[in-house]
């Protein structure tokens, strides 16, 4: 990646500790992903973005505010991206998915906080992701405890904007969210100076839709019983399409899928035949958080669905693209948005519809119910969840990580025993 | 406490193992409180209140029940204990403060979630607690994450109302808190029976604002350099009045408070001259944790304020009285509660605000921030709070903690020396 050492430079970054970081990267990359067998060949995209993630699309984004454009900074699937786009905006997520940054973020925020939240303020504070160099706003939101308390201290680094999100969904929350969509893009009219007119809006409205479309083409694909892709793969692109350009992301997620519906037909799987098909839950898994993907198909599981936020949370439910008029769109959004079903909101018997229908959509063998470390929202869900798959028959693991590698070999052993006892 | 047997066994309670708690509760009171010297008189009401805890008080809520009021249990500051008056319902406080109550709590909560709400829960679910037992109807918030979602468990073992806090305080913020008060009312009407007229409003808004009044004058005799109370003594007294009935409340502080004046006047101090000023902030204290005051006081220290909802917090800001609608009534309960500067808004810079003026008129010589283990929110605001205070000029010690007495001896290490460089 030495082509990027004078942008890295110019955006400020800790080039000597952000060398560390590129020295393990490839070595990751090449241990998860390069070394399976029978991948699609449309996921060379992904692994080419993998490979130079810091700096193919960095790169790009500077470009684009060379041009005039302003890069947001996301952390949550609960911001609509619709709204920058329709102000010629471009939308990054921010998440830190790697224990790298952790350390830097330890230094602001208490060690019992999620991994998530630490790597996040770790990258922005350690200078050593570009991403959060780039980002010209910050657009943080009031989910969890972590989230919105550790947005106050990035605020003093880097312009935010808070949205405050409704902790239950009732009809007023639903008007209230709607209402926090129409701030946001006053906000956002000023920071870019472009107006969002219906026409723009409605314009955004159809390619993050397309997006999403294209992502649940790839979805369907593994709910054949000749599971065409490993869920390391998916869940690369999903990550990825935090970052890319969503007209991009779409071709690049219908050209997968394209091939994912050949190799069906043609009866190519990636896994052999009774191999079990396990679906995740919980948090997101946040680039290059692989840990849990991995363990789980290097043990003789398959990865077919997951239901968080780095997964179908992203790109299920459509907003209504008929409406021509900005208070009808806002609405609209905030209705699809509301759809999510995030442990943030009291109650969130939502998810649980959710996974009992994917249990049967994906055609699952067993739930794993993994939440990072300290994250009281999913970590106290679990007790629901698991009541209810086991209600319905389904076998549940439920498990705790962050981004160490420290348990990688007691996750291994659980998970092993797991997929043993499915296969009995 | 054997005279409340029968009436712990109606209430369906455990009572082979709520024995267990009737046993150790006298000897932890008589350590903390009775063996203090120079006491003032007026601390016999709270002595016995104390001492029959689980017997005097629910014996007198259940006699209003049997005469067909509700009691509403509450774990927040922020639910407006005036709209249940109006209905002439009953509000008792509900956060378990023992270690007792935690190992109940954990059989449904992870082990990361503050002790506070494991207690909460562990109290209820274990049936060890006559006022959990007593409650009618729970009333939640979404505050923070951990008692967010364990209300969704307690939420199936009794009637729960949930009241969605707002997490910002924009104007917009303050205006969607007032439409949940009005909510709130309807919920407290229908199960009351009761209407809730202007007229009773008004009188409700007056009771609390009384028993306000009277808390804060037993605080402002602590501002004296003639110091006439522990902080231990108004900590206690603090607690007893989330269970009390407001009038008896009222009036039993102000009694306390004509003592304290008075020996102001005759230069009566509970600590010899000279001694450390201690304010402490962070999370709440609920009965019977009474720990870290015990600690401090017994290591040479006084606490003489609580930044803390079991402290200023809960009596600061009175309720205009001047409002004759509804409408504005509620709104005029908004504007109060929303005064209230917790942790869990973003940001909470009126906190500090608070701290800097509290330490001026409570002539503070060290805080200490103290917040119960697992509470992401006051954990995280420890770095702005120590940065402030820091920058006044103001020693700050911050620690973390929990029910359990492991970390006693190592949190008196830490406050003596402490206290010790402030001596120095
Ligand atoms: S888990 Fe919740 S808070 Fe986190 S990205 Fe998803 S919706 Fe947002
Ligand atoms: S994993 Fe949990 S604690 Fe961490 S950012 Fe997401 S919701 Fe917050
Ligand atoms: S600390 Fe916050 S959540 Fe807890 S009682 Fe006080 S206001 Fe409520
Ligand atoms: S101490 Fe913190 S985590 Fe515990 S109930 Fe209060 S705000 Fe929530």
């Amino acid at each position: 990646m030495s082509d990027y050492v004078s942008m890295w430079k110019d955006l400020g970054m800790d080039l000597e500790n952000h060398d560390l970081l590129c020295q393990v990267l490839p070595t990751a990359v090449g241990d998860v992903f390069l070394s399976q067998e029978n991948r699609p060949k449309a996921m060379d995209f992904w692994d080419l973005v993998i490979s130079e993630v810091h700096g193919i699309r960095p790169a790009e984004l500077i470009k684009e505010q060379e041009k005039g454009r302003k890069v947001f900074g996301t952390f949550c699937v609960y911001v609509p991206d619709e709204v920058v786009i329709a102000a010629n905006g471009i939308v990054t997520g921010l998440c830190g998915g790697s224990q790298f940054w952790v350390p830097d973020g330890e230094k602001v925020l208490p060690k019992s906080t999620c991994p998530l939240v630490k790597a996040s303020v770790g990258a922005r504070l350690g200078r050593t992701c570009p991403f959060f160099r780039i980002a010209d706003m910050y657009v943080g939101e009031t989910t969890c405890d972590a989230k919105k308390k550790a947005y106050e201290i990035l605020g003093e680094d880097v312009p935010m904007h808070i949205m405050d999100v409704p902790q239950m969904k009732r009809t007023k929350d639903i008007v209230k969210w709607k209402e926090e969509i129409a701030d946001f893009a006053k906000v956002v009219e000023e920071f870019t100076g472009n107006a969002i007119t219906p026409e723009k809006l409605s314009e955004a409205i159809h390619i993050v839709n397309e997006k999403r479309k294209a992502m649940q083409r790839v979805y369907d694909c593994r709910k054949s019983e000749c599971l065409p892709i490993s869920g390391r793969d998916v869940l690369l692109m999903t990550q990825i399409s935090f970052f890319d350009d969503p007209v991009r992301c779409a071709e690049m997620c219908n050209r997968l899928a394209d091939e994912l519906e050949q190799r069906i037909k043609d009866g190519v799987s990636v896994v052999k035949e009774g191999t079990k098909r396990i679906l995740v839950t919980g948090t997101p898994m946040a680039v290059p958080n692989w840990k849990l993907h991995n363990i789980i198909e290097t043990s003789g599981g398959a990865v077919v669905c997951e239901e968080m936020c780095t997964g179908t949370r992203y790109f299920e439910n459509f907003v209504d693209e008929s409406k021509t008029t900005l208070d009808e769109q806002f609405m609209a959004l905030s209705e699809r948005y509301m759809k999510t079903n995030c442990a943030c909101f009291t109650p969130n018997t939502g998810r649980i519809d959710d996974l009992l229908r994917m249990v049967k959509e994906y055609k699952i063998d067993g739930v794993i119910d993994c939440s990072l470390k300290f994250c009281c929202l999913y970590d106290t869900e679990k007790y629901s969840v698991s009541r209810a798959l086991k209600e319905a028959g389904i076998p549940v693991l439920s498990l705790e990580t962050d981004y160490a590698d420290t348990d990688a070999e007691q996750l291994r052993t659980r998970i092993g025993a797991f997929i043993e006892m499915l296969n009995d």
